[in-house]
């Protein structure tokens, strides 16, 4: 596998809302993406900088903050706000997948699933992400 | 302030040298720097994508992990492995510090130290970045 770059970096936050604007109204960062992703019970928004936009934040704040079945739920609860995954973009998400599987890695999703802006995303358990909870991005075309 | 682009995301681990090796064998990923900020009593690692490499990632580990006056052997011990600090490109961290200050952000630094790479660096405190340790950091020219 060879990883083109970092794609995001999730947070979650108590206020998306208000997330947003922390980051528009402190740090000049622009908003390009805004979502509610029902299926996975969150809204999520991307912010960027100014000069290099392949990198992004992506802020994550539950639909219903009490459904302790929705692992962003749990981990406001159980950790607060803070950072909470790392995610690498990928050419080819079903072949690093089945890289990662022969070798033992533990995987959250086996096989790619639809994320946010339609990309195709799979999450790798921490247990096999040296204590980070790593995502591949495979951007749709 | 305007942020330029995300920098880097901050990764404490166990073991560097280990670390460095996981990102590279499992995800191909290229190391570019390489310090022991004997200063700061850590040592990182910086690696990054094949396609862009404005946003890197940063592996720390503490020189000495029973020193619990060294925040990151302190957050190894309690925490384990994991996120650990965004780190925000700024053209003037000084500007950028009096600009929060003013704001009532906490700051950790108030002015700007050196940092990995001899870059000028500061670390804004998690409380007021919404659960985030946030490092702003400014280009040696």
């Amino acid at each position: 596998m060879q990883v083109e770059n970092l794609d995001h970096i999730g947070i979650v936050v108590e206020n998306i809302d208000e997330a947003v604007k922390f980051y528009q109204n402190n740090f000049g960062m622009k908003l390009i993406h805004y979502e509610a992703i029902s299926e996975r019970g969150i809204k999520v928004a991307f912010l960027v900088g100014n000069k290099d936009s392949s990198t992004s934040i992506e802020l994550l704040e539950p639909i219903n903050h009490d459904d302790m079945s929705n692992t962003v739920a749990k981990f406001l609860r159980n950790r607060g706000q803070g950072l909470h995954h790392l995610a690498l973009k990928v050419d080819n998400i079903s072949e690093s997948l089945k890289e990662l599987s022969e070798k033992g890695f533990k995987l959250i999703d086996d096989s790619p699933r639809r994320g946010a802006r339609g990309h195709l995303v799979a999450f790798i358990h921490p247990k096999s992400g040296m204590g980070v909870l790593l995502e591949l991005v495979q951007y749709k075309d």
